[in-house]
């Protein structure tokens, strides 16, 4: 019977209990991001089909076109729905020369994607993107890595930011004379190392195409490097592990922590040109990565035709996979409301109107019952809600001019005055777990 | 050159400098909801067909319906962009029995209409529901019309709420002798009396096949009714009247202010069942309304194709007037940037570093020269984006251990130190005006 009031295949409902800690999460980005300089942008959802695939046809690109929702309007415009929140800057820089540079943008907003449905991946989602636009210099990439430790700690996360760039990683291919045409198949290969190690690494390079000697030669240049002190005659090599250095200096000065070079790491490879960076759980507990980024110095100008280049750097936020770590390591608690206090009245509704109007312009989350139901019945439905308190006021409390507030939880009464409730109440953190008291 | 870079028709970029105060907006309603009990509830953009047109055949609706953008998956789904968000609130209702009720919901949204696109019509657009699921008690409406009253005082708006019943409306339409197929028509001219009166509406009604007899009869009825004294021999009408009194007698003990009663006031005709409300500018700058709502008990049990009742009350905010409304009565000030504080280098790029994490660590949005400027463009980049301060580190600062804070607007610069510098600082309210200080 409710079958078929599902939400559409790959597409998702979130009710209270899981959209109040989503939202939560959503509200400590986007502080973060305005702590940082960053400043919102809003797109639309819909773009059109030649905006949409205006990027370029590197390969991975048009794996992404495929997926595209496709659709025309009433004047046969051929639209889409946006797939990433990369290409819609791409488009606002384009149609705005006038903004003053460096644009320091975040925007946080839903894509589509007509792919296949599987754990974790959905066809619709939340994309929530920082980038900064405009600056060539490492500091801006820097500023993203100090950020992800601000944001992780605020949300309780212990994390390990991996920092790599495609400048080292492209100059070891050519000194271990990797041809270019093997590059993305080898690096893809290579990504795996750390998680699966070298022989199954060299297992799937070969069914890729490259030889066990090719990637055995990339390994060793790179397994033992050591950036701030490397041991190899090629300046290609020394400038990338240069710009390793410096970036995790300037980061670490902003104050980034847990920054982790490895050689081997890989991402986005038709798409960065500089420092990359992924955020992973520190305890392992989760192999996707919580949020990832880098420098993208071609694409804006690509889009544009223009010649002249548009520096860019960012990063993006996996708000799906934060919500799982966040639940995995405990430090969220499922909340049907957010109601904190719920009024019962015992034939004093006209007294308990202005009791649910004071506590609401005390600025607590308060409700009260618009059921006319018995006591039992309203503490039976503020518990199924996971309500912290309610308010019981009959004759006598009003006579008194007091409430009587029930923990409920522990089922502890007590009669107090509306004047002293609101420090009486220890609010839930949402999206926090409260912090246990002693 | 940027022309083909716009937006596609009907569909609107926000830069930051509107972002920011449409935020600021959404961040207001968004806390009173919850304050109000009113919980979060996320719902996919994409529905399938059958669902979005499930809702019933009225006439309103079905020019709706030709407004849809409709399209395919690759699995040959007929699916939809929503264009509104109530039918998604009847479909969780029908997916999720399990829900306890009264089930009190608000959703911020996106939703899509592929119509004519005019002054102030856009094809994709926000809403803001917020709606009381299971409760068929006047105190679930009065709770609305407080939240109105909340709401715009918190916003500095000053409003009028205007009320009136479907009951009322339905009674004396059949009272006057109306017959039930001019109903619709008769409503839509009688709305419109007080804004140009009743010869126009005459006029009106007549286009729509209305006789001057029957809206004149209508009006004697109407015009000089006192909710709270009705000097008329029928029940119905007395009963609608009743439901008014009753209704704004809750309202006001929930601190609700400035509800008038409109006998003339219609909207969603085919939709609402009870107590419909709409609320205005006071001073008249504005025709469009900022919110409105009312009671619809039939709705949810007509898409569930159930027999049981389930009763429904709630209300949508404009956002995009209400943006317009704060704009044009001065309540706005806009900003290209979040950020506070510009943090400006001398030769003293490291420590800066510093001091833009220290500043952030005490929650003030703090940027800094990522370009390696000179002082002036640095200065006239914060100018452009109409950055409040700046600071300024030279090496005998940094000796000092000081910083030169220079207030952009009235360009004095002093010389304090980091420790103090968080009180020195006048944050402009984001979305208000700032307070003239004497």
């Amino acid at each position: 019977m409710t079958e078929k009031f599902q939400p559409v295949k790959g597409t998702r409902d979130f009710l209270p209990e899981e959209k109040i800690l989503r939202q939560s999460i959503l509200d400590v980005l986007r502080k973060a991001f305005e702590e940082f300089g960053f400043s919102p942008l809003e797109t639309p959802a819909i773009e059109t089909w030649e905006i949409a695939t205006k990027k370029g046809s590197s390969d991975s690109t048009t794996d992404v076109y495929r997926e595209i929702y496709r659709f025309k309007d009433q004047g046969e415009r051929e639209l889409t729905l946006r797939y990433e929140l990369t290409f819609p800057l791409a488009r606002v820089i384009a149609a705005n020369p006038q903004i003053p540079k460096p644009f320091k943008r975040y925007q946080i907003g839903k894509v589509w994607r007509d792919g296949p449905v599987k754990t974790g991946r959905y066809r619709e989602f939340w994309q929530c993107d920082v980038d900064t636009v405009g600056s060539a210099s490492l500091t801006a990439d820097a500023e993203i890595l100090a950020m992800y430790t601000k944001i992780f700690k605020e949300l309780g996360l212990k994390v390990v930011i991996k920092i790599n760039t495609i400048k080292f990683l492209d100059n070891v291919l050519s000194y271990a004379g990797v041809p270019p045409e093997k590059r993305n198949a080898i690096l893809i290969s290579l990504d795996k190392l750390e998680k699966i190690g070298l022989e199954e690494v060299v297992k799937d390079a070969k069914e890729r195409g490259i030889s066990e000697n090719e990637i055995r030669e990339v390994y060793k240049i790179i397994k033992d490097i050591d950036p701030e002190n490397p041991d190899i005659d090629n300046d290609g090599i020394k400038e990338g592990l240069e710009d390793i250095t410096e970036l995790s200096r300037l980061a670490i000065s902003m104050g980034a922590k847990n920054i982790y070079f490895v050689p081997t790491l890989t991402r986005g490879l038709t798409y960065y040109t500089g420092p990359i960076f992924e955020v992973f759980l520190k305890s392992g507990a989760l192999s996707s990565s919580l949020a990832g980024g880098g420098r993208w110095d071609n694409m804006i100008s690509d889009f544009m035709g223009s010649k002249e280049k548009v520096p860019a750097t960012g990063t993006s936020f996996g708000l799906d996979t934060i919500y799982d770590a966040m639940l995995l390591e405990g430090k969220l608690e499922k909340q049907k409301t957010v109601t904190d206090v719920f009024v019962i009245p015992i034939k004093t509704k006209e007294y308990c109107l202005g009791v649910v109007r004071e506590l609401r312009e005390l600025g607590i989350n308060a409700d009260m019952d618009i059921m006319d139901r018995s006591i039992s019945k309203n503490l039976s439905y503020a518990n199924s809600l996971g309500i912290p308190y309610c308010i019981i006021v009959g004759h006598e409390e009003l006579m008194k001019k007091v409430v009587k507030l029930r923990d409920m939880k522990s089922g502890e009464e007590r009669l107090i005055s509306l004047a002293v409730l609101k420090n009486e109440i220890k609010y839930p953190k949402r999206g926090k777990k409260p912090k246990k008291t002693k």
